[in-house]
């Protein structure tokens, strides 16, 4: 779902002259898992505030825990 | 580079009954932020150990900081 190549991108463009493929794939497991907890959370709002759809104010107040 | 149709896939995982498209939009914001802020650490890291190259433990020491 999150692929190596944009995370080796997103490094170059955080200033990375070279960068490791298992550093990409790190930074992609690392996005992966951050993305899981944010959706987590978001979801936990949705049902706390008697919603069946997530919305983005859930995603945004999930994104506060992190 | 961070699409909205994985990010709802993964709202519905963590168990979204619904998900509206401008929380799947929020989740792709939230996830190319963090992937940046996580990226410069590594670098930042890399250069601190006196590497040209990002490596896996660059990444895995940037996590640590979210």
């Amino acid at each position: 779902m999150v692929a190596a190549a944009p995370m080796a991108e997103i490094l170059k463009r955080a200033g990375a002259e070279r960068v490791s493929e298992t550093a990409a794939k790190a930074l992609a497991e690392v996005v992966r898992d951050i993305a899981f907890e944010v959706a987590k959370d978001a979801v936990r709002f949705a049902q706390h505030a008697g919603r069946k759809t997530v919305k983005r104010s859930d995603v945004e107040l999930a994104r506060k825990r992190i």
